[in-house]
């Protein structure tokens, strides 16, 4: 069990690589939410589109928008 | 327009204040999103319950985990 | 409106575009603010030198230092 | 010398301490820079209005936002 | 498994617990590990010392300081 | 003195670079610990390995996993 208040469980639908950074998108119901980790991580978890996942956001890194 | 690649529109279920911090939940279709922002922030956009709102987060911010 | 503390309008100077990431530098008075956002980012808002902006920072974020 | 690529020199305009938190505000220039850091730090920095530091944001923290 | 690249086992030596945030002290070896995360997080875990934990850190999150 | 409060002194492992960002994997006693900082911050502190650094952490960005 982890600390971090956001936890989506959804599936992967895109992994772009860089030399440092990757990109990871996971379709999470209707939303997409996005993920730039690194790319050693990304290779570690072996991600690749389909792979069920969990993206995980610290409360503390979460803004509010009202209109 | 703002460069954060996550954007969740929904509608505040609880504001929590304490003397710095504040703590807001957002409902987002099915999902809870958990933010922790400044009380002052929560104060000067006079977040409430029932507000529509759009929780913003950076994608540098979000981790992957898989089973 | 949004809860980020800190809202500082400039001008961009740079552009750097990474596979994964793109580094921003904007012009503000007298500093310069360096983002490092994806590179998504940056084609989906069009960014290029000259550019109006506003460089959006959390203040949980910020660190303080004193000599 | 830090990593960090956004350093501010400024002077500090209020502190306000929560139970864990703390809230400063630092004013560079024409510009205020809020920073959410423990109430510990501020402590063990005997942060107080008057003094001179400087506000460090790391560039990953940095977001953009276009009209 | 977490995409997190810095994952460090230890034990909780202090939780102080605030209104809206709390700050947990874990012994990791010799060193002291510091976070600050929501109250609810500390009260989910039933954190209290002597409790074995991991602290998990993005890379992103991480500045380098050279004299 | 920083605000920062997680500071591990240790040595350079490795460095890689990429377009926008860079790697550094620092040996910390039996830790490793790993930053993804900009390349050009890596290049302005001269980042190699046997280099001497302190990893600096902010508390707000450690979070905690209990099993």
């Amino acid at each position: 069990m982890i600390s971090a208040r956001n936890q989506f469980k959804g599936e992967i639908k895109m992994v772009k690589l860089g030399e440092v950074m990757a990109e990871v998108v996971v379709q999470v119901g209707d939303l997409e939410v996005v993920a730039a980790i690194t790319r050693t991580s990304a290779e570690n978890l072996k991600l690749k589109p389909g792979d069920v996942v969990t993206a995980l956001i610290k409360a503390t890194e979460v803004m509010i928008a009202k209109e």
